[in-house]
């Protein structure tokens, strides 16, 4: 449903001067101020604003997080962690978060406090300001949601919709099993995305949230092109492998289509990959296939080239 | 329980310089550049950047809306409004919202693209970008969700807090009732904000949304002092008496206690009262009391002067 209401979405929303990028990437990118202003500033001086850098996400107790299992403050972690690393996914240092929950009638005000504290954790290690918000009480489960604003210089937010054929496709970390805990529990990459756009080497980039072939689709869809992958150079994590040994599944397929990894995915112009480090900030990089100019999805491996559902499937594997 | 944790998580939240205004008002404050960038333009070039004012609002059904009563599109409609109703209190212009939704299973994307409508009808009216979102389909009732960011002059925008001794206080038209169809079709005071704002005679402002009582004690606890309210002069709405007919209340506890009403609620300085029109935009304006130095909330009427509830339940009326 969401593909193709998003879609919808975009076409009904109007679109503004200030709006320089709307629906259908990681956030939203918005212009500080009109755009002849920015054209005044002379480089000698300050030089123009940055972009405000904007993403939302919800989370409902049942379908992202189990709160019997796993407590409101690890809930209201992951809640922003998600959402920080949206803003990593563009390459935006995040400023400040605006928290909304639906709370539960019983015990409404430990768990806000609960929440609260998890939201919080990831504010004092990022310096985010907590700055505003929305309390409510219900008589349905608890639901989380969070606004992240962050900032980038002018026109250097990572997007999806320009990676460019033969450009390289990288991933950071391992991939795989999240549901196992990772999916609570993780850093999202906002000082890794820092150290990269130095580098200035990124021509495209997401993060992986609903699994590397649902995301890798979402930036090829951007780019009017397609992607290889080299299944053999995929980093999979070792929950993966501990899934797979019940799951009747390869690793290879929970790398591809587990989704909430959360880690960064992007590509790289072939006369920038001498500059792609092994690794970054501690976290491995790793070269997993390059963009092609037929559209969809493609596995290579010893066997040849076949289209791959974005699940992961490899038919015969 | 939204006041003390409100309180608790002020003073938890990180304050950043970026953040004018954080937890508190009915938006945050968010400078656009960093504080020494603005102090260095010169008033003859284009002067200092915007604020950036944010808000954000949850709408659950069965609480703010029973979905089943009023449709999916009433309540997208109602979840823009309440929103931009909070940017009119604090005299900013709407730029973008981004818009989340936690969706029932059954007809997820039916629901999704009228809510979609109700939110695009404001949107339209105001030119307001539609930017962003996050749509999620659970086992829950609808849960909507809303952050509307706007701009305004820098150090311009209307507070809570500055409210002064002796100023006047006012509401934009009438109040009581909402609950017979007002919270659902209401329009936003963003004209009248503006109309406002360009006569420079507001000190202190907020929307209705808790009711006149609850909204009025935020700004006096916000300014450190009190109000008193001359109950005989409160613009009470037709649906108010309604309702007076059956709740066995007087229309002017109604017209103090209900709530979502959505007007404006501001102080005028002593100096300033003469420049304050009867009507702006074609909406009335009522002077109903003045800020006094006592803290709480003081009636007024030919009896004398007493404490009042902020529900408006006045005693041996």
């Amino acid at each position: 449903m969401e593909h193709s209401f998003i879609a919808w979405a975009k076409q009904r929303a109007s679109k503004l001067p200030r709006v320089k990028l709307g629906i259908g990437d990681d956030c939203a990118l918005l212009s500080c101020c009109p755009a002849d202003r920015n054209d005044q500033s002379s480089p000698d001086e300050s030089g123009p604003c940055d972009d405000w850098v904007v993403t939302t996400d919800s989370l409902c107790d049942g379908t992202h997080f189990i709160l019997a299992d796993c407590g409101p403050k690890r809930a209201g972690r992951k809640l922003m962690a998600v959402n920080l690393s949206d803003l990593a996914s563009m390459a935006a240092k995040p400023v400040a978060v605006f928290l909304s929950l639906c709370l539960p009638r019983k015990s409404a005000g430990d768990v806000a406090a609960q929440v609260f504290e998890g939201v919080y954790e990831l504010a004092k290690e990022f310096q985010v300001s907590i700055a505003g918000g929305d309390t409510n009480v219900w008589d349905g489960p608890l639901v989380l949601h969070l606004t992240a604003i962050g900032q980038c210089p002018i026109d250097k937010a990572w997007k999806r919709s320009t990676a460019q054929i033969d450009d390289a496709v990288y991933v950071s970390g391992s991939l795989g099993g999240s549901i196992l805990g990772h999916h609570l529990d993780f850093t999202p990459r906002l000082k890794l995305a820092e150290k990269l756009a130095a580098l200035d080497i990124v021509s495209a980039a997401t993060d992986i949230s609903d699994g590397l072939g649902v995301d890798l689709l979402n930036i090829t869809a951007a780019s009017r092109c397609g992607a290889e992958l080299d299944l053999d150079s995929i980093p999979i994590n070792e929950s993966a492998r501990t899934l797979s040994a019940t799951s009747g599944k390869e690793p290879v397929m929970h790398a591809i289509g587990d989704g909430e990894d959360f880690e960064l995915l992007f590509t790289v112009p072939q006369d920038k990959i001498a500059s792609v480090p092994s690794e970054l900030d501690g976290i491995p990089l790793t070269r997993i296939g390059k963009i092609v100019s037929r559209t969809g999805l493609w596995a290579k491996d010893k066997r040849g080239v076949r289209q791959l559902p974005p699940n992961g499937y490899v038919h015969g594997s």
